[in-house]
């Protein structure tokens, strides 16, 4: 893999990018402004995280790109162990002992005049930045305040949301308006009165009965989300995948959101309103821990070669 | 304005672009991987054309702009004039006498770290290349072979289709099906049995009483649909703004579609089958003609100053 020899190391320390084949510092890698990719969101990505020098689930998450990518009918270049080759080496660049990693295909552009998306050259992309949390230290120790939105999130029937994409409209839309009500993040609904995902996060309510509940269509089939499904298994909490209704969000013992931008993240207000007592809950913090316990477990994670001549 | 004294003249031929208060030619202009109005598709954009050296109707394309940006809650930080005479330098140094002109908001990216969309700058894109039309010459002469989607266009209850942005994944998955049976383009339904929009268009049926039907929701206001529909009022064509059915698009006398890429296009084959006797209708003819004879009109026209030192 070719060295960047025209960047001192330094320039790598926010971040590095993989952009028509070159590794570029975070701050000079750029899109073509013409790419499909962004003058449609004609796009698929995914995120993998680096905690102290290992990725988590790599393998999991290039699997999901893969076919995030077929769905879409955009076209991944290179086999799983390139993509993951690339990835390295931009955490490599950056020297990120805990970096938040993403991997994307864009359409690319079509020749001059045609409309035919079939005409178009993909192109790959990737890059890696310091670890990204959903929420603050503040938040995250006495749990997040999430409001249930009005927006209904885009329907499978028009983008299929297990298709990891870039439309988000509806929870930018949603999380201001729950940014300007003083909550921390926000959860859509499916306009039928159930909830489905947030901005980049799924959310697990645990019930009277002590039955965890995570939403089962229209969401993102998040790898945090199955991290905390095996967890649940490992551990013998019981857990149902299917419809969370927004009442039963709301008088829930406990929640939590599950992301790769910060792992289990406790809810303790719901619209406002406490849940439970208000802290933690025990089901959560079990989870949590697990979860955390996973990422030193040789299963799940691959080290990073920090070797600069790798 | 400042010149651009870096590149020669022919290296805008095949267009120019403002990023970042600078003009660069369009093979050079990119948008940081970083923005959010890539990653999150979080932008706002229209498109004007300009047609012999005028652009036609810029004042009501400026105004949607900035009703899109408004609704995004993304910022437009210079006046319409202001914006008018970038569209305009963009256009003055392509020397294109037919040119899209594209505008752009997007929510650039916040502090590192932060989620919150309130603490990004917005960022302000515009770029003229030449004129592109949705379908080629003999398209354009045969009429247009349109499919009816199985894909459910994304509903305004997730993303107000009359704030034009980039979420187009179920437009595209859309226009590959159609394209893959060897028609033309497509249109989507909204789920309840109605046709809306296509891949940068509005869409009209002409009945057997000869009402011109267009759909009135779940669709992006097209400047183009406005001047049909104004048209419509000027020659005394009856036009209504309402569901229209897939069955009825099926059934129509005659169809076109209207788009700032093409202007008023014939409709001759639905799903295959021919409408009417599979030729351009004569009232298809009408407003076609019309839509042109009014790109000669002061009232919708504004001359492009081509004075280089302009």
């Amino acid at each position: 893999m070719p060295a960047p020899h025209s960047h001192a190391a330094a320039d790598f320390a926010r971040g590095a990018a993989f952009v028509r084949d070159a590794y570029l510092p975070i701050d000079q890698a750029s899109i073509p402004l013409t790419d499909w990719g962004f003058l449609r969101s004609d796009a698929a990505y995914d995120v993998v995280t680096v905690w102290d020098g290992a990725f988590f689930r790599l393998d999991d998450h290039l699997q999901r790109f893969r076919a995030s990518c077929a769905h879409f009918r955009l076209r991944l270049d290179r086999p799983d162990a390139a993509v993951a080759q690339v990835l390295e080496h931009c955490v490599r660049l950056s020297g990120l002992r805990r970096a938040y990693v993403e991997m994307i295909v864009t359409r690319g552009q079509p020749p001059w005049g045609s409309r035919d998306p079939r005409q178009a050259v993909n192109q790959f992309y990737a890059f890696a930045v310091p670890y990204v949390w959903i929420a603050d230290e503040e938040q995250r120790t006495r749990g997040l305040h999430l409001q249930i939105s009005g927006v209904t999130r885009i329907p499978s029937s028009s983008v299929d949301a297990r298709a990891k994409n870039y439309h988000w409209h509806d929870l930018t839309s949603g999380l201001l308006g729950a940014l300007d009500v003083g909550a921390d993040t926000v959860v859509l609904g499916d306009g039928a009165g159930n909830v489905v995902e947030g901005p980049g996060f799924n959310v697990f309510a645990v019930g009277a009965d002590g039955t965890i509940v995570t939403p089962a269509q229209g969401v993102l089939e998040g790898i945090t989300r199955r991290t905390v499904i095996e967890i649940a298994q490992t551990l013998g909490l019981p857990l149902q995948q299917r419809a969370l209704s927004a009442a039963a969000l709301r008088s829930a013992r406990e929640a939590f959101i599950s992301s790769s931008a910060g792992g289990i993240l406790p809810v303790t207000r719901v619209d406002g309103q406490p849940l439970g007592d208000g802290q933690p809950g025990p089901v959560t913090r079990r989870v949590l821990q697990a979860y955390w316990d996973w990422h030193a477990d040789p299963r799940w994670c691959r080290r990073v070669d920090y070797t600069p001549s790798a």
